[in-house]
């Protein structure tokens, strides 16, 4: 029987998705928490030392031998990590080589993409690339909107990337690993080298299931390369080149609390809200992002530590100056660290023993036995569009185009307390919806919106509005707050799109909770 | 078809070995490198955190409890490790629960024993434990050879124990993790508190791929549990209780270099061995275990060391002081460590980022892409018996009865250069048999026999013949030192066996290389 692989169904949030992406069949998303994995772990073939050198050494000449000895082919799933950012080299080396020997059909697998990565485009035109699991972020995002991508793109977290390759839904032919340091049995490290980012934790998964896997280094050491976040028990072969990343634009050190007035305040009204909702105390954690707005918020929430006499027993990074600062200082006991942003996280990372490295595993795999993200007190998230529900959008904006990969967005949503800071408004559009163009997070585990305008609790936090009741803070509702907004700008007309969907966004349960939409032409 | 468990084959070394080992059908050894594995690694059950306390609380309040919830049953397998070695308290306290509830036929598959388990034994008459697959040491071991555990043991290396637990060819139900600290959400380390014990790396296979995992701590502290050698998110329960392990027992402190002149010869004439061969070079890397031969041997190694000006780039441990001062001399970069021995082992773990932790995973996996043993420059091991064929036995004694357990020796035994120093006899027992009781290690991986009375290099080793040419070391065929052992002392006796299989000796690939036959009873 020929299955229709054009079918969709309705899940429960009431999103349109399709019953098949790629070929797979899907799971439609059932409600947090309600879905329960069954089965068991993917497993990787069994390797042999008979067939890896005993002297451990596993070098080729260069990235194209590594790749065919791999298993480079027609359709294979090939994976890299972004923790070169905008600097990153390798992806598109790996599919100029595959381009070159004429290889079709391939699917590419990063744990997020880049700007840089828009040349890669020709290579999605011609079919050397046929889709994208992992973000389609900025020009490729548009290119998938307008639906030029041959395959569906799928769309997930950090932690639903580390789910869906463990649990065998991502399967990897060949993950190749670029690393600041490594040594010729594979084991290899992100914290020193010119082209130091300071961790992998983004290509464990790769490195403990692909098929095969291929570390790319510019900085070869003698063995053994210590400490050994990727493991050389997991590696096949080793190249060394001279250059994997271009070190600007790894570590772009651009990273500084915003300097705008409007961001400033939503800043420090987030700083407040938690103080006066007792979130700020001894022992608390926290988790913010390393854009300007939620570095102001950190900021003003060591401000407040400092004043209060307050330690954190860990904070959660993207870590930047201003978290090691923080950990220098006393502030916290420790940085449990995902993504280094900057060269003083990376240093500290390096020196600092209380600076831990962490990997999706550890932080945001939801089919693990708990992760960290649920123990945080509080996280503080950014969102394109946000609903009356409280619904989230961080994936496309309110023009339908697909611009941005999820992240740690969804996993951070697990926390104690999720607080959205956000504007009002961004470039006259405002960010309060009456339902958001892709829903990527539940309102239901979204708790507070801040904006320069006010301070929306979500209706489900009886204990937070109790909290607050007496407060001086400009608390709102998130109708009023809609209803400012759409007066000061009017209400934009929503996207037009086709019906032909172009990715989908997954849950952190694997479960499909949105479709990106082909966005109509003009 | 009922199948005939009862069958004999005989395997490539010649040996007889069963088809089914308690009802599993095995791979008879096939030669070094020959056998090679096919299908996919063990994946164990999908989780969810759905089924995990949000706040990251694992806490039960005691072990029944905790196994009981982990799905204590007849028949099912649970593993403990051995890094408290002869202070181990928890085994005896499972093991007292099982057997109060009730349960029977459980599979004991610890990572080793000792002596104090010898209080197991009532267990295994009355059925509670069916089988051991690990270690039967000491009494363990008589117990065996006598015929009286009801089901076969397996002894594994360490190396093998990982790989069959990867490969799905030991799967743990249940896994006990005594942890000297720990958090409430899993996350565990060996390196601190008054149950120290260094490293936790025994027990990493059974963290990953047991289906549910207890640990089991005297010391609680807050999360994060770092350096988290065990990662919480493997972990189902965790149970706190006063003690542990026998804190004087875990680590001794009484390995020390041997005082006896004959064994201190043997050890000279090992390191002068091994400088005349042209191993001791810079950057050249060794393991030595943690006997008193042993041990002498590293003191002459590290005086030659400090005479020719040469530095190791890593030696292998169980480490003791003595590595550890080699290491903070400088005469070594790193110690890659799989087992403290010491207080100073485990202090320069905790304080030494050049002391690095190991597993069986890094250090003897056979079945992953490479492992560290057959980088090793020389591998200084013991041995029970060796025979003209220089094959040779750690299992059992030359009266036949199982005595030790194999550790890492099979997984060593792939060093570029593997040397034996043994006394020509024990107790009036010759060491070189025509042929060994129990083949533990294939004697073509085994290059030199050193003993008091000579040194015999395995004619298969032509290079080191040829670079000992014109050495003044009392270079001897094995033929010679077992004539003159045997003039000493005379041939004793076989022992005599019965046809009944009562333990199988797995070799690094998960076949079976021998046999461990039951002692005819006088």
């Amino acid at each position: 029987m020929e299955i229709n692989k054009n079918l969709f169904l309705v899940n429960a949030a009431g999103r349109k998705v399709p019953e098949y992406v790629n070929g797979i069949r899907q799971t439609p998303y059932a409600g947090v928490g309600v879905h329960l994995p069954s089965g068991q772990k993917y497993g990787p073939p069994v390797a042999s030392c008979v067939n890896y050198p005993a002297d451990g050494n596993k070098l080729l000449p260069d990235l194209g031998t590594a790749l065919l000895k791999a298993g480079l082919r027609d359709g294979v799933v090939i994976s890299t990590h972004h923790h070169f950012r905008n600097g990153d080299l390798i992806a598109q080396q790996i599919f100029d080589f595959a381009h070159a020997m004429g290889f079709k059909n391939l699917v590419w697998a990063p744990s997020a993409s880049f700007d840089c990565h828009k040349s890669l485009i020709p290579y999605l035109e011609d079919g050397t690339i046929h889709h994208i699991e992992g973000s389609m972020n900025g020009p490729l995002g548009i290119f998938t909107s307008q639906g030029k991508m041959q395959g569906m793109g799928v769309l997930r977290s950090h932690g639903g990337r580390y789910q869906a390759i463990q649990d065998g839904e991502l399967r990897i032919d060949i993950a190749v690993i670029a690393a600041p340091a490594a040594d010729a049995f594979g084991n290899a490290t992100g914290d020193r080298g010119q082209a130091a980012c300071g961790l992998l934790g983004f290509a464990l998964a790769d490195s403990r299931y692909a098929t095969a896997v291929v570390v790319i280094t510019d900085n070869l050491v003698p063995f053994p390369c210590v400490p050994w976040q990727i493991q050389g028990n997991d590696v096949d072969f080793v190249v060394v080149q001279q250059q994997i990343g271009i070190a600007e634009k790894i570590v772009s050190g651009t990273t500084e609390i915003t300097k705008s007035p409007d961001r400033l305040y939503i800043a420090e009204l987030t700083a407040r809200f938690c103080d006066e909702a007792g979130i700020v105390k001894d022992g608390f954690s926290f988790q913010s992002g390393s854009g300007g707005t939620s570095l102001a918020v950190t900021h003003y929430l060591a401000g407040i530590m400092r004043r209060k006499q307050v330690k954190a027993r860990f904070v959660r990074g993207g870590s930047t100056k201003y978290l090691v600062q923080m950990l220098e200082e006393g502030l916290t006991d420790y940085i449990l660290d995902g993504q280094t942003f900057d060269m003083e996280g990376v240093r500290s990372m390096r020196e600092n023993e209380r600076h831990v490295n962490t990997s999706p595993f550890t932080s945001y795999n939801y089919h693990g036995k708990g992760n960290f993200s649920s123990m945080l007190d509080l996280a503080i998230l950014g969102a394109t569009e946000v609903d009356l529900n409280f619904n989230a959008n961080v994936a496309t904006h309110s023009d339908g185009l697909l611009l941005h990969g999820i992240g740690g967005w969804q996993n951070c949503l697990f926390a104690k307390c999720v607080i959205l800071p956000v504007p009002l408004f961004r470039d006259r559009i405002p960010v309060i919806k009456d339902e958001v163009t892709t829903l990527c997070g539940p309102g239901e585990l979204i708790d507070v919106v801040i904006t320069e305008r006010g301070i929306a609790i979500n209706p489900l936090r009886h204990d937070l509005i109790d909290r607050l009741k007496n407060s001086k803070l400009p608390l709102r509702s998130i109708q009023v707050l809609k209803a400012e907004a759409d007066a000061l700008c009017g209400v934009p007309e929503k996207p037009c799109f086709t019906d032909r969907a172009v990715a989908v966004v997954k849950w952190v349960d694997g479960s499909t909770i949105d479709t990106i939409w082909q966005i109509e032409q003009q």
